[in-house]
């Protein structure tokens, strides 16, 4: 197996096992790249990708961006903010522009679900989803499942529960995707109007008290409050959600055992969890973020190495 | 004639046949490189160039970055949105300041008509004008003319009409003056509050009927629709001008003959020209793009070959 | 002394005359390799600089930027507008986040006085202060005295006087520590209220008449009157200003010497000064900006060299 069985990243549900362990041992690959005094190489000196963002974002922007310059890629920016898609311009149109112009690759945020999926069934490139509203982002994903590896040395009959608010998470949906395809085991936890109805059908059970959750789980990801995305009426108010959901360190001294406390950023200190918290040794927060980098060098790599043949 | 007769590219309405021919010659060869496996050449590693726009623009940009890239410059951006222009700052001590870092040569769009011609008056750099108001647009008229050049096989002789708002764009004006330096017939058609008084000076003739506009030409050049820069009182509504001008897959059936098809982008589908026609054989709107990165770095090359002399 | 006395350039309080005199010997090179037709030094390779803007720049953002690529390091720009900071998230999270994608120094501009030490406190990486709030701008000092040194031979016993809003200015107070430091003579010249009071205990002299200052002094650096932070009900009205404190042919040609005009831009060209001013030959505007790039080149040099160690 030296080639992914996909020309897209478009989601977890699109890929293999095989798949998820190429991505990993090529990202261990570019983590000692990185971590070398010069963190470059020069494979990709003829691939030209374009970052296309749709929404903000610093961090996976700016991860995807030094991934592709560490690989030698040449790299051109687009923000919708200053783009012809004010103008009325389809995304097709857009995107074929810019293909046009001989780019090889695109990393694409996208308010829409279904946005990478569609384009890439219309536009003639490689396709890299960055986040397509509620629906996935793969990346992010695959960087937490390396985390976990790296730090519990497999996925694989581990048991993780994911915290938060799972109905609008797109990060929530793609870990549950990659975790079960690894053989994890995994749980959901969060207040009831938050987990989206029949999640069961994804192979996974809905715990709704945080200490139980807890007691179970070798690996609790913490996911950020979006206050941005919630229902009003619906959603518990901060300050319940806190009491309720909120990891302090209390908890975490009253367990039993250890566990591993992840959160894809950025952190609302004091919300989902407690400053002591994010600062402990059990929180492994910025060693997703320096993977990040290595694993989105190794999709790019290995999605390049197939435009390449 | 190995190299152009001016040190700008302000506008067409300033250069020579033999510059156009030039420009194409040398764009040949880069049209060439980008269809290579590694598209640069390592030309100007000793030019910096810094990319002003003071209005925005997504697909201009980005094809003056690429066409920079690609060539080795190092390149800057600057947009206005983040700049000193806001605090009162004149345009040339803003470019001087810039020019102060040691940059080669400035690209620059810009709202006001005529602000490239200024600008070279008084600093002392090669100044690309990528858009000055509704003034000139050359880069876009002279990838417009080698796209032709590519599928007809020259300029001289044919009959091209541009339709749609002639008064207010600048991809029109430019259009003219470059056409009419190669020799070709040049129509325009449009509603007639769209139609500059006095244009037949320019040696163009105006036709305010589509079908019989259409009859006459080898090629139709489709403006854009820009309704940001219409004055209200005077254009037609959208949807008179899509019965009038708007050209469909039955009227280019009902012609005798086949004739091609050009729009500068973004497309409204379904205003200018629809879908069926946008991705027809007849069109080439995405060879336009692709000329435009060769045709852009050619234009750079030259006028960089001036400056390291 | 081959080496700085401080890991990080936070302002010109915290470093010593050894520092300035090893910036101002290495900067003397970096001018000279960017007066060469290739601009550039390999000796960055191996670093990677992010630019943090929390507040939007010009000229300060584009000159750290130039330094930074033609030292061959791997650049990536960040500004607030796009940023994970709208979403609450800590100062300290959003750089250490950056700084796990291995980053090596940041070079940041903040709206609050004393980020960049509070951060340097706290983050594992060489923090350049490109501004912060009121406090400090110590490239620009660097830059102004390094100006001073190329016109007149040297700082020190010189006479300088800072004209305008002292009490707004990260400008005045970072020239104030830097002239000082170097042992030349300085005087403050402004309205009363944009005097900060005690000012006299850095060993300022205030004088609130220009004609006064200007007779006084070898160089008048003349500050931007900066509308936007002045307190309205104290500050005299433009015209005032300009009346009593507004530099004119007029006046230098009445003085009976010559004198040596900066400004750090952007220029309100009549206010501050006129335009016979700016463009005479009594000013180093523009020399100033070159020399900007010269030595950030030079400070950026001189804390990576000790990152590797």
């Amino acid at each position: 197996m030296s080639e992914l069985s996909v020309d897209h990243l478009l989601g977890i549900k699109y890929i293999t096992k095989e798949d998820v362990d190429l991505i990993f041992k090529t990202a261990d690959h570019f983590k000692e790249v990185i971590n070398r005094p010069i963190k470059k190489v020069p494979s990709l000196r003829d691939i030209t990708i374009a970052n296309l963002f749709f929404e903000n974002s610093t961090r996976t922007r700016l991860s995807f961006e030094l991934a592709e310059k560490r690989l030698s890629a040449d790299v051109v920016n687009f923000s919708a903010a200053s783009s012809s898609v004010k103008k009325g311009e389809t995304l097709i149109d857009t995107v074929n522009n810019i293909l046009s112009m001989k780019v090889d690759m695109v990393v694409m945020r996208h308010p829409n679900p279904g946005a990478g999926v569609f384009l890439s069934q219309h536009v003639n490139a490689s396709i890299v989803n960055a986040g397509d509203g509620a629906h996935e982002h793969p990346t992010q994903a695959l960087l937490d499942s390396y985390s976990i590896r790296e730090r519990l040395g497999e996925v694989t009959g581990k048991n993780i529960v994911i915290v938060g608010d799972i109905l609008h998470s797109r990060v929530a949906l793609s870990n549950i995707f990659a975790l079960k395809l690894q053989g994890a085991n995994v749980k959901v936890c969060g207040p009831k109007t938050l987990i989206p109805k029949h999640i069961e059908k994804l192979g996974v059970e809905v715990e709704t008290n945080l200490r139980k959750a807890l007691e179970w789980c070798d690996v609790a990801n913490m996911l950020r409050v979006q206050n941005e995305r919630m229902d009003i009426s619906y959603f518990p108010s901060t300050r319940e959600y806190v009491q309720q959901f909120g990891l302090t360190k209390d908890i975490l001294d009253s367990l039993n055992k250890e566990i591993t406390i992840m959160h894809p950023g950025p952190i609302n200190r004091g919300v989902e969890i407690t400053s002591e918290v994010a600062d402990s040794d059990h929180a492994i927060i910025l060693d997703q973020v320096q993977n990040g980098v290595a694993v989105r060098m190794a999709v790019i790599y290995l999605l390049a190495s197939k435009i390449k043949q």
